[in-house]
């Protein structure tokens, strides 16, 4: 059951503005609803700060009853498969869909060398479904973290989310100021590595143990104003005919190429 | 102007069986189809037949002049936006939407060692994104042959058509047995690679000049009765806790490695 006002929040949601003014988004989904549930209840996550409730058909709560019964802190609501419909984002709405207040990423650390990592970072990535792959492969080479342009899309994003398969509620992006970033990395003498056409071979480029990578927009690349803080520009040399590589195919090659 | 049955003709080819029955597609948005008349004009494509017509904004049709002037064949209908928004397959139609007829590609040539190149075999890829950007790669990396099971993901669906950025019209995938394919390729001594969790770690892996590549299901991976003719089963390490890479992110790391 679900009252009227909560299925108007509930659709509110679909905006950014909204999913501010409340801190909070959504969750859909059988796989993603029990990746949050398992990483809520470890409370392992950096982005989860609470679960308001979880919407359901009985025929899920029914499928996952022990995961239900082991979050005790969780409210469970049964819903139709009309009701589900009706805050559904999905064009096929799933079984389960759940709305999480989120954790606000807490102030930018300095950054001082020497790092653990190579650190990513994302200028005005602008495609939700990039955001959220890009999100799942800092997650599969273990990078923890990952810095966004505020003119990125919002993390918050259901695409986004959806997207990212589970790796959201492990690595979330700090949106941030790029420069001020790039600027104090510059001062550290941290290497920071931005992908550009016309760039160093990647293959021939000596990569330090720990930097940061840029990635930029998916048409315009690095914006000018950041450029000036590369210290190395690296390409991925095309040896074909495509115009360019999507922004977080380019992702996964630099990350495989400095990690394997 | 575009009449009713012109409207309702291109309307129908959202569906994968009247594109089938008209061997017809839609390509759509100022870069596709200007990608698309600059191949058609140098006759080099392996996909394109025929361009039925071109349906454009008048302010397309001002921009492009010099364009559609050298496309002397192409037949360019002016038409209003909300004649476009009716055939128009985005949700923000775009200034233009071509009619494409396509050719059907050629029947399967055998495979005779030594091969050019590593070609690319896709098992079971369903999701349209995921396609087109497959393709891309391949177009990037100079892959000139691409073979796609039968079950895969329609190659003149919308989605994909967009997703290629334009390589669809270099580079289209030959739809056909997997099996018979593999077991060509096994009789002739032709490697064949495939990405499997628990295979060799691809960078400790010794690569011939040439191979298929194998890229299995976005869920399921390659399918059982693939995997015997797998010579070579390859796996890019995971480093953090992503539960699986995408399957045109894996495509790209393993085309880096091998090629770059």
């Amino acid at each position: 059951m679900i009252s009227k006002n909560q299925t108007k929040f509930i659709q509110s949601l679909k905006l950014k503005k909204y999913r501010q003014k409340n801190s909070a988004f959504v969750v859909e989904g059988e796989k993603m609803v029990k990746e949050l549930l398992m990483i809520y209840r470890q409370a392992t996550s950096f982005v989860v700060e609470q679960i308001d409730a979880v919407y359901a058909t009985k025929e899920w709560l029914a499928e996952e009853v022990a995961l239900v019964n082991s979050c005790h802190d969780v409210l469970f609501e049964e819903v139709t498969k009309g009701e589900l419909a009706k805050i559904s984002q999905l064009k096929t709405p799933n079984k389960v869909v759940a709305v999480v207040r989120y954790l606000h990423s807490k102030n930018i650390t300095p950054l001082v060398a020497p790092l653990q990592e190579h650190i990513l970072v994302l200028d005005h990535i602008q495609d939700p479904g990039n955001l959220g792959t890009i999100i799942r492969i800092a997650d599969w080479f273990g990078i923890k973290r990952l810095y966004c342009s505020t003119d990125c899309v919002d993390l918050f994003n259901a695409k986004v989310i959806q997207a990212t398969m589970g790796s959201v509620f492990r690595i979330a992006p700090i949106y941030t100021n790029l420069e001020l970033l790039l600027s104090q990395a510059q001062l550290q003498g941290i290497p920071v590595y931005g992908a550009m056409l016309g760039g160093e071979p990647i293959k021939k480029s000596v990569f330090k143990e720990y930097g940061l990578v840029v990635i930029g927009n998916e048409g315009g690349g690095i914006r000018t104003s950041l450029q000036t803080y590369l210290s190395h520009k690296i390409t991925i040399p095309r040896l074909g005919e495509a115009e360019s590589l999507n922004a977080a195919i380019a992702t996964g090659i630099i990350y495989a190429i400095i990690n394997l």
